[in-house]
């Protein structure tokens, strides 16, 4: 019997809810400099730290922690006080500690993809905080394997893949975000599948002309995708 | 021909130097809290932190300078400005980017030692960080690979050492931390190495009765290795 196929899985947001906690923490971080700054002014230039610190602090709840603090200290000319800060440090650990919040569906598809694919999870972001979510979803018994990634570009998922050996052509992927779980699989050879979700976070956005002459699916739902893999089977 | 035997290699204080920045930042930390507690004040307030957030923090810098601005909060009683926690956060990001400085005589010994071993850095802390450091050692090309773990307990080193097909047995490993390096490879069957460091923090000591009954070997210097590996091996 052939091995069954390797189906990649992206984990926030395709799985369980990840950006709406971000999202109310961005709303007591505005409400917290609206002292100094209007809510867009406040919004663009958390970004403009994030984007500024990525490289450096990756993806994950302490280096959004710590992007929070300097932009606050920023934006409020080194006013704000220690009194107004400790908070944010509470905002950090109730996401790092928040229970995980399934996205409708999901475990009754995991459990129906499980039985003629290895599932692989690929995500990226801090190690610690992406395996705790993955013991905190109840999914990891169906899953045949987790990877962490820091970046998700064609060299990243290359290497998992050579890891494991799976064939790029024969490797779907799928997941909420264009340019970390469509665009670098399909510059590899592999298939995606985009499911989008109602929260995209700036650093996570393409511009249309990036998309031109890319070729993959876009499900409206996670239950949605036994029967498209079904069908694609089928095909041949 | 046999395969090399592995070698695992600690990187932290064993390969290069890491304590001693992050006590440079610890002093400067002091500094900053000194109007309102004394040093051993600061410096065990500090340590309690660490130990408190260890688990959802990991280690890394990121978790540190966290670790930091909590405590200064604390210990000012949230008197602390945003002016005065600013520089905290440019103290991360000179430990993040902080040049590779080995210890003395490691790139003549890694060279040494590659000729005749398969050389797998294991270390624990934040990938990003982790990786960043083994691409500035300039020791990349000596390597059969790099593991960057979240504890190193006996299970993650059953786990790392099954991935790459090594049976504990024939394993030795070689690190500066008795709880880290040393205690838990003897614990699955393999031999260590301790060399150690002058800079031990807090959290990487153990109980004097922790180490009885345990056999391991202490070196001076890294540059001791090979010529304890080759004893070894003539011993059979």
């Amino acid at each position: 019997m052939d091995a069954l196929p390797v189906l990649g899985l992206d984990a926030d947001d395709t799985l369980w809810e990840n950006g709406i906690g971000f999202a109310a923490v961005t709303s007591r971080y505005c409400d917290l400099v609206s002292p100094w700054v209007d809510e867009p002014v406040a919004k663009a230039a958390l970004i403009e730290t994030e984007r500024a610190h990525v490289k450096d602090h990756g993806y994950g709840v302490k280096g959004f922690i710590l992007s929070i603090i300097e932009t606050v200290i920023t934006l409020s000319e080194g006013k704000v006080t220690g009194s107004q800060i400790a908070p944010v440090l509470d905002w950090g650990r109730e996401l790092i500690e928040a229970p995980i919040d399934l996205l409708p569906g999901v475990t009754e598809t995991i459990s129906t993809l499980a039985a003629d694919h290895r599932l692989l999870l690929i995500t990226k972001g801090d190690p610690i905080e992406q395996h705790r979510k993955v013991n905190g979803s109840g999914l990891a018994d169906w899953l045949w394997g987790v990877e962490v990634v820091a970046e998700k570009n064609p060299e990243t998922y290359t290497d998992v893949l050579r890891r494991h050996g799976v064939e790029p052509t024969g490797f779907v992927m799928v997941g909420n975000s264009l340019p970390s779980d469509v665009l670098p699989v399909l510059a590899i050879g592999g298939r995606a599948v985009h499911i989008p979700h109602a929260i995209t976070w700036a650093l996570e956005t393409v511009e249309d002309e990036e998309l031109e002459h890319h070729e993959f699916t876009v499900l409206d739902s996670f239950t949605e995708l036994p029967a498209l893999l079904a069908a694609w089977r089928d095909q041949g």
